[in-house]
């Protein structure tokens, strides 16, 4: 049976160019090495890291390749471990404020941290599942000034887009010591306009198999170098120890050469927004459906363009990925990173019941995707509907 | 210039099998969603966990695959901050000995440990390099008994060869609550016989790359799951979150295979010993040069024989590694992971004064190295001290 993929937001299906590049002679030795080997290799990673840096648009000396946007994200939470010179002494801890829609790359170091007696804070978001300065205010009014702040640009299950630039100006100008504030951009890169230095990031996330890379390799734009958990020999100026993953690190250039330009990021969200229409139009057109949050617009720059989270009224979600699944279609309920879980907590930040989180299931969509394939998902959805 | 390459202990030349396995159609999924391409993908990640486990002779879901070998062993060592309810309280943290010799992916993070208040303790080694009941006890009996253990099966810069089943019975012994005993397996696997269970460890670190495999990919043995420090959406048991790299777990699969079966390292270890002696017959000829222990014999089960250290009176490490490699030969001083270093640990630790750990430089061969290699090695260190 031909298949149709709609889990871009879990996985992206691997780009043709980057698997030629998996094929591709790349210099094999150590990157620390001092002999023409490394040296050989340690060109080669940096001149991906400078392809990298230029598509970002930052310096490529803030840039560190780590092993996944996992790693990235806990690599940074857990800076905090080691501000502290000692934990014997009495000293406060920093403190660390999370949006309460994060990755649980994010919210699970979130409260492993908590746990560990750091004052951790989640920041509501509005019932349309965005971050609000209305939502930070609140929290930080009854917690205070936290030291770290953790807020994605674009949610992995509803597709809300953060506005980030007035997010991080509200944090910036709350008095007190400054905040280091950090963007999980894993489902941001490549699908909608990022601006690192305009959005006044002091660190990112990034991820390359989201982009049609190889999975082993993830980046971390850091506005200064940081000290983590985990040390070892010093690779990556001391912020990811191992030794380095060159092809990877060349694999994700590559990725980011051809999907996440400016140009090519505009074309593809505009191609991405007129697929999209289709699709919510004719879902929000059967009688039981219900999008998530109900208020989305068929065309709404609030949300991505390549998320949508939809829930059929008395069909659980997970009935709806098997249906669908068997019909040749992938789709999902929560992300991919939480499927084991019972409970849906970015749906129930953003208020809703349990009925409605249960039936909630996520269709994502890629550059890749045609309209046909959209018009396949459509008329599949609507025989399910009729049969079940 | 043809080069000849003696770095195998930094990084193996990519095995062609699987460079191969690298274009291969790998499904490309995230192994947690539940649609078809999820459930492929998590069937290849757990074919590769199986065929890990029968070379390693272990049980399958004893295995977590890793970014690396240097996150395998920080996964283990951090696992005491998370041992901790919370900081805050008086309770006594646990303590922490490694050897002297470690890797500095082990003795890095030891040392941040040391510096977050834990009690950590560093055993000596003999003049051999190697760790001993000796200096165990000595240690033991001044500190008091660890938690947790970190003693290296191979040395990366030596070649010592500890006494696993020796030192972990040695360990067991001592009265009071039992320890973890975590040993890094990176330059042991495929080099020397391993047995994981009989050498009764608690956990043991692998990497991909020192095997003929890609970056990004590592292996954790562990007899009981431990909870790691860096948490996301609970991949691999919980041991290591971010989305699986199942091409990489694959491709180590491959890598223990084709390397690390008994029977294919009984052989290699043979040949090696062959090529090794010729080398050490060589170089012990030469005037100037001795061997780092000098007590080290041609042919001898306390060295593995793909890692040679050695010195010529007179003539700086770094000397030698960029007038071999300017004659086409790759060898290097210290280990990769601590080229930047201006100290020399694991020589320091064996008693070596400040010259000879300068003057030191390592020699390490892998399954692919001939005759005719060591041959032209043994022939250009003679054109070197003849012309310096």
């Amino acid at each position: 049976m031909e298949r149709r993929y709609f889990d871009w937001a879990a996985a992206a299906p691997p780009e043709t160019a980057v698997s030629t590049l998996l094929e591709m002679e790349v210099p094999f030795g150590n990157p620390s090495s001092k002999h023409t080997e490394g040296r050989r290799a340690r060109k080669a990673l940096e001149d991906a890291r400078q392809r990298c840096a230029a598509v970002l648009e930052v310096p490529a000396e803030r840039l560190y390749f780590t092993s996944c946007g996992t790693e990235s994200n806990a690599l940074v939470l857990h800076s905090l471990l080691v501000r502290q010179k000692r934990y014997s002494g009495g000293a406060a801890l920093p403190a660390l404020l999370y949006s309460a829609v994060e990755h649980p790359s994010i919210r699970e170091n979130a409260l492993l941290l908590e746990r560990l007696g750091f004052p951790v804070f989640c920041a509501g978001v509005e019932g349309d599942g965005r971050v609000s300065e209305r939502s930070l205010s609140r929290i930080i009014a009854k917690q205070g000034k936290p030291r770290l702040t953790a807020i994605m640009a674009v949610n992995n299950e509803t597709g809300a887009v953060m506005d980030m630039p007035k997010l991080t100006k509200f944090l910036r100008n709350i008095d007190g010591p400054p905040i280091h504030i950090h963007s999980d951009l894993v489902q941001a890169v490549g699908k909608i306009p990022l601006d690192i230095q305009r959005w006044d990031l002091d660190s990112a996330s990034f991820s390359a198999h989201k982009l049609g890379g190889p999975r082993g390799i993830g980046l971390l734009y850091l506005r200064k170098p940081l000290e983590p958990i985990y040390t070892g020999g010093g690779q990556e100026g001391g912020v990811r120890p191992g030794t380095e993953n060159t092809r990877g690190a060349l694999a994700l250039a590559e990725c980011l050469e051809r999907r996440a330009h400016p140009a090519v990021v505009a074309e593809t969200y505009a191609l991405a927004v007129e697929r999209w229409k289709l699709l919510i139009s004719a879902l929000t057109s059967m009688e039981r459906c219900r999008l998530i949050p109900v208020e989305r617009e068929a065309e709404d720059p609030r949300f991505s363009p390549f998320i949508l989270q939809a829930a059929f009224h008395g069909i659980p979600g997970e009935v709806m990925v098997r249906s669908l699944d068997d019909a040749g279609f992938a789709v999902s309920t929560g992300s991919a990173c939480s499927s084991g879980a019972k409970t849906r907590p970015v749906l129930a930040a953003m208020g809703l019941d349990d009925t409605l989180s249960f039936e909630g299931f996520r269709i994502s969509q890629g550059w890749s995707t045609g309209v046909e394939d959209i018009e396949a998902l459509i008329e599949a959805i609507g025989k399910i509907l009729r049969e079940l």
